[in-house]
């Protein structure tokens, strides 16, 4: 277990993509963030109190989160250098990178030296099978996108908060760093091995014999040259019964790839719906979840009322908006009296 | 480097498909396979002279090949006994399970005990980036496949034959365990991280200035719940301008998924040529290959023309047949004069 409270890290990035994990954390955990840790050429912040180690120590924060991230995942040597001096001043450090804390020695021995415990978020568990595509039981949401961090993680964790307050009985389940520090527990995709990714998920989200949703987060896109092995291995190991189509209108192109250009959100849906039907042939689009961050409000509610009436499903964006059309959607749909009835897209 | 010649390990297994790597070497590399070694219950055979360890020892063996698969590529107790055994004998060990050599104490401590080495094929290199997608120079081809283990390898090893047999440059480039065996070099494809598969094959197969073709190793199927993943980052890292399809007629079902049923071969064209355009949109199919060891040469023949009839594209067993239909399409395809007329599926 990964001691709180944090110290969250944004480091020199200056890339708002680039640390989301740290504000993932901020937002879904604000009782457990004592402050953010950035250095003079930070230009962002989280809205947390601007800390150095010691201070945040004497403030009681217990563990450093490397909560930054980067094509790679490559542990630079400032980063090294920044966690060193967090042991040193008395902090555990939890990381969700590629490239792990254990490996760098200079870590290690500080670590050892000072009594402060490491934590590599991104090892996955050693007992996982090559998945069987066997139907089980229970409901099952997937979140898919038209490109990595697009609002994925999110959309889920307000997907889970919604139903919750609706009473219904909804369990996120997370599939990148961010998601397991916040959920506590889930399987970092993206480092487990090739032949095993749809087998993680069906570890992850296995039978479900009480009613209610496993709402699942996604990760990647199918249209992403360098990711979308695991997100096809995701939605096959998921076996969903429902996804919801999260995308970033002002997003430029697919993230890292400026000689990518951005899938349409029919297109997007449809090639979805089609993988998905390998294990799954009733998969049905829920909605769509727009993140509208960088809009005005007219703005941001005018795109989710063409995009609705666009593509036939409730669009929101869930963060700012709430998700109360799409479980609206949901219950309709998957409401069992009516679910013969219900058309599918 | 691998010392041969090899003794190759059949074991207990009683699955033709199970020893397709110690088969792959026999085929593809005679001169340096001296004996198998099986057990009383195997009733398979390579055709070479069966020997115990000490007796491949006497014969000239250097290295003992674990050339058998199972799904999730465990060791079992009798497999890490028979290797301690080889060891004590005289032999190196080769594996290419996903389960490691270097993990079992009892191996590692013999090979120390008795100065042999002990070669873990699937340890992919440390070295290997995300995929960035970017387009690269030169031709590839790259096998596909309705399912698992239908003869990818063999079609591509047996390209690879033809066009150099031609005086065409043409170079083999291997993803899997029995692959890299016989190339003496590749990227065990199904080991690396899920974030890096694209990756990976953009190294395995970078920019190609001279001419001539890079044939690269298919994996999995889009088709298969188990491994569509790492079938779909192979075709994103591959960019591919041609695809060939392999198939296995007889297959009942997905491998090791009774209740999956095998896909169409138009559909699995469709559905190879429409993932792959992502990072090639010229792509396009050039001939499939049918697995037809199990039945008559006249049913044989007989398939084939009315597969080539039916998908409008060159159809031959490659191992019983040859491949000169296919090399002579795709030099009319990608012979630059005639290419713009072409038509494509």
């Amino acid at each position: 277990m990964i001691a709180a409270p944090y110290l969250l890290y944004l480091g020199n990035v200056n890339d708002e993509v680039g640390i989301k994990t740290s504000r993932g954390l901020a937002v879904f955990r604000p009782d457990e963030c004592v402050g953010e840790f950035r250095h003079d050429g930070c230009e962002l912040t989280l809205g947390l109190p601007r800390m150095g180690f010691a201070e945040a120590v004497a403030a009681g924060a217990r563990t450093l989160v490397l909560g930054i991230a980067n094509a790679g995942g490559k542990l630079g040597a400032e980063l090294v250098a920044d966690a060193q001096t967090a042991i040193e001043a008395g902090l555990d450090v939890a990381s969700g990178l590629h490239h792990r804390l254990r490996d760098e020695p200079a870590l290690v021995e500080a670590a050892a030296r000072h009594g402060r415990q490491l934590h590599d978020v991104r090892d996955p568990r050693p007992d996982i099978s090559v998945g069987n595509g066997k139907p089980r039981a229970g409901r099952r949401l997937l979140t898919v996108g038209t490109d990595c961090s697009v609002g994925k993680m999110y959309a889920t964790l307000c997907l889970e908060k919604g139903m919750r307050a609706r009473g219904m009985k909804a369990d996120f389940r997370a599939t990148g760093q961010t998601g397991i520090l916040i959920a506590g527990g889930g399987v970092p995709l993206d480092a487990v091995i090739a032949d095993f990714i749809s087998g993680a998920i069906e570890q992850l989200s296995p039978a479900r014999d009480a009613d209610g949703w496993d709402l699942i987060e996604g990760q990647g896109s199918l249209f992403h040259p360098s990711f979308a092995g695991v997100s096809t291995g995701l939605l096959h190991g998921a076996q969903p019964d429902a996804i919801l189509l999260c995308h970033d209108p002002v997003r430029p192109h697919m993230r890292g790839l400026p000689h990518y250009a951005m899938p349409g959100l029919e297109e997007t849906l449809e090639a979805n719906l089609r993988v998905a039907r390998l294990t799954n042939p009733g998969v049905r689009a829920v909605g769509i979840a727009l993140n509208t961050s960088k809009l005005s409000s007219a703005e941001a509610h005018r795109m989710c009322g063409e995009t609705s009436d666009a593509l036939g499903l409730p669009c929101v964006d869930p963060f700012s908006m709430g998700v109360d059309p799409i479980i609206d959607w949901i219950n309709q749909c998957f409401e069992p009296s009516s679910r013969a009835a219900m058309p599918s897209l």
